[in-house]
């Protein structure tokens, strides 16, 4: 798929118009909207609206749902109000939900004018629940039948049309409530008379509306089933979750993850107009810069020493940068376990244990090592002393901050992944200077 | 879940033997494998052996399974002859495929040993092909039937059983190859006699067992369907890969992405023993440590210009901490484009000329700001000048090598996740001293 696409890119950008179209025309026919997607994302800005003009209108629903919302909006900007109502025509509840962060609130009223009753009824509960909440993905294809329903009910609509990721059939008692469930290969192989109500699965799991949309998904995909039915507060069935859609909201948790590392979106578009691109990222070297600045203010502290004593100003870097790598490596464990939920209020004392004596350990080794290097380097066993004292610090230092400071950031509902790296370096780099040129200080001048 | 999940494990370590006992027993009931498998990676050591000893013995494969392979061994390891025995009855190939890289080869053999001859034959299959292979992911509960089947072929199977995530009839020509597929859906409605050929999906894509796991499982996830053929060289139907194992394998890379940031895997325990701990990752800071070394060899060339002007040392890092965060958002940016598969040779120049104009805008305005900040700190315009253009140069440097070090490194087949932020900061922590302190000596000495 991969290299199938970087071949498709090449194909399309150095191609002239006339393979373009046989190429797309062959990916439109196989319905592979998906590529498509990652294809157009691909392209730089005027490529990738020339491009898109050559998609058929019936077409071009099916290929924005599967856009990020960045890219996706670079296209939709570019779209008159006649192609606009030609994509509206027809489009469904879950389409919408999909497009309205990168629609204005007119075009989406105008969306909902277009649509019919049922799909409207179906946005507005999709809407009462935040985008981080499982009611916002909910899927209305399902089968539901009454508690009292037989083999026969069961194959009747089976008969009719079997949609995408069903693989049971709800039973829901007089008030609407999700009771039960029975797989379809029950329904089959039994005969018509017997009630659903005997063939039913065991503790069939459930996702309430409410519930995080990243933990209900990852309940569908170890569940074992294609979709959970969708409750609300009273257990009333609202539709469902489907293993689809939960692979969608769980590859685009993972990929927030590693974007917010680097202090941008999982909708961040390839090629987004340069101001536009600018401006997403100067935010986050405008917080860096501070902490840099601070860190400065504190190296400042010292300027007698560095200039009495110039090679701790050659080596300071290496204490911050030794601080810096090993705080990230618990950082990284620590966030994981907090996503998981493996870290609670049992088990970060012995966490915090360990990750110390892994610090000590490793801290013990690589200032043994650095000073030594460094005692050859200069000529001076004192500042081989003063480098692995203040390397040893700065490495137990960052253990503790590893697993403190995203602990208290998922306190405070801060996502550690987005800060946790900069508030980390902020440790590091002043521990490890303060200990670097204070020791230095002690014990040169 | 993650809410759940930290009030059981609280309650696992605080809470007295009996109450334990019966929190295990009702999460054995309702067979959440998944959350028992994070229970006990959640646990210290001599917790996680002494719950293990109460889950009993014909859980366990169910458990282990789920569990990442680092803290699975852990558990591995502990258990006498007996018990593995007892785990290795009714093994089936796809549990030894997940557990072979958790046991030593002895072991495999031995479990080999007590498991019947297809299930052998399985094993065999899936170990031809290396695990970042689709082929080694693959599943054998399926339904085939020849190209001239009719309904009532496919009803009788239906009957039988329906295995998980089982959505579609795969139909084989006479040489046993894949030709295309039924959904159930079609099958349900139609008449006994209808032949399977005239039901067929049109375009149903298959998965070759040499394909790359994560493309292939990516195929799965998009594809609507809850699995897809898995074929080898010749077309010859296999298995399948389904949605459940697709996701797992998503899932992992994902994770593997994360942690590789920080130089450790995917399998890091949170509670490995300190020493195996320290040995993981200690490469890391070790390889981390000869770049701070070159970066400090750099900055030790201009001993005699820091030593006339101390301000150049206190600031030095600011200019190296800009680069390397403008350099990271780059990074992140492109390694994610590579996985998608959506750079390449085609898109290569207009995306480096593209992040070349981000990072000259936002280089433009934070040099501004650094300049202006740093003429009134050290009341030097000079100073002030000299620190502006090295972070301009720095984070121009910095954009163009965000998008042309993980393409190399990827041409190289080394992973970009894992080695490009440390070449990255290497390239931009010594432009960035070089860059500083070399303006700072021919302007200021």
């Amino acid at each position: 798929m991969a290299e199938d696409l970087s071949t498709l890119i090449e194909d399309v950008i150095d191609a002239g118009k006339p393979e373009q179209e046989v190429l797309l025309g062959k990916l439109l026919n196989q319905k592979e909207f998906d590529a498509l997607a990652l294809l157009l994302e691909s392209l730089p800005q005027e490529q990738r609206l020339s491009t898109w003009q050559q998609i058929p209108p019936e077409s071009r629903i099916d290929i924005l749902v599967e856009m990020r919302s960045d890219p996706r909006e670079s296209l939709l900007d570019a779209m008159s109000l006649d192609e606009l109502d030609a994509l509206f025509k027809d489009l469904d509840a879950e389409d919408l939900v999909e497009l309205t962060e990168s629609l204005p609130p007119r075009l989406v009223d105008r969306a909902l004018l277009a649509m019919d009753e049922r799909q409207r009824k179906y946005y507005e509960v999709a809407q009462q629940y935040a985008d981080n909440l499982a009611g916002h993905w909910i899927d209305h294809h399902l089968y539901v039948l009454p508690q009292n329903a037989k083999v026969r009910d069961a194959l009747r609509l089976m008969r009719r049309e079997l949609p995408e990721y069903v693989d049971a059939v709800y039973l829901v008692n007089r008030a609407g409530h999700f009771s039960q469930a029975v797989r379809l290969g029950a329904v089959i192989g039994a005969p018509d008379h017997v009630h659903l109500t005997d063939l039913v699965e065991p503790d069939f799991s459930q996702v309430r509306a409410e519930e995080n949309a990243l933990d209900a998904a990852l309940k569908v995909q170890r569940s074992g089933y294609s979709a959970l039915p969708l409750v609300d507060e009273s257990g009333a069935l609202l539709g469902r979750l489907d293993i689809g859609v939960a692979s969608e909201i769980v590859n685009e948790y993972y990929e927030g993850q590693i974007m917010a590392g680097a202090g941008m979106d999982e909708d961040e578009d390839l090629f987004s107009p340069v101001v536009t691109s600018a401006k997403n990222r100067a935010v986050w070297l405008g917080i860096n810069l501070m902490t840099a600045f601070a860190a400065a203010w504190f190296i400042g502290l010292f300027e007698a020493t560095l200039q009495e004593v110039v090679a701790l100003a050659v080596l300071m870097p290496v204490v911050a940068s030794m601080g810096g790598i090993a705080g990230s490596q618990t950082l990284t464990l620590i966030i994981r376990g907090l996503a998981l939920g493996q870290v609670s209020s049992g088990n970060r004392k012995a966490l915090l244990v360990k990750e110390l004596r892994v610090g000590g350990l490793n801290g013990a080794i690589w200032s043994l090592v650095v000073g030594i290097v460094v005692t050859f380097w200069f000529s001076s066993p004192l500042i081989g002393f003063i480098i692995a004292l203040a390397i040893l610090m700065n490495i137990v230092a960052a253990a503790f901050s590893g697993v403190v400071i995203p602990i208290i950031l998922d306190k405070l509902r801060l996502d550690p992944a987005l800060s946790g790296s900069v508030v980390l370096t902020t440790v590091t780099d002043i521990v490890g200077f303060v200990a670097f040129l204070g020791i230095g200080t002690l014990i040169l001048l």
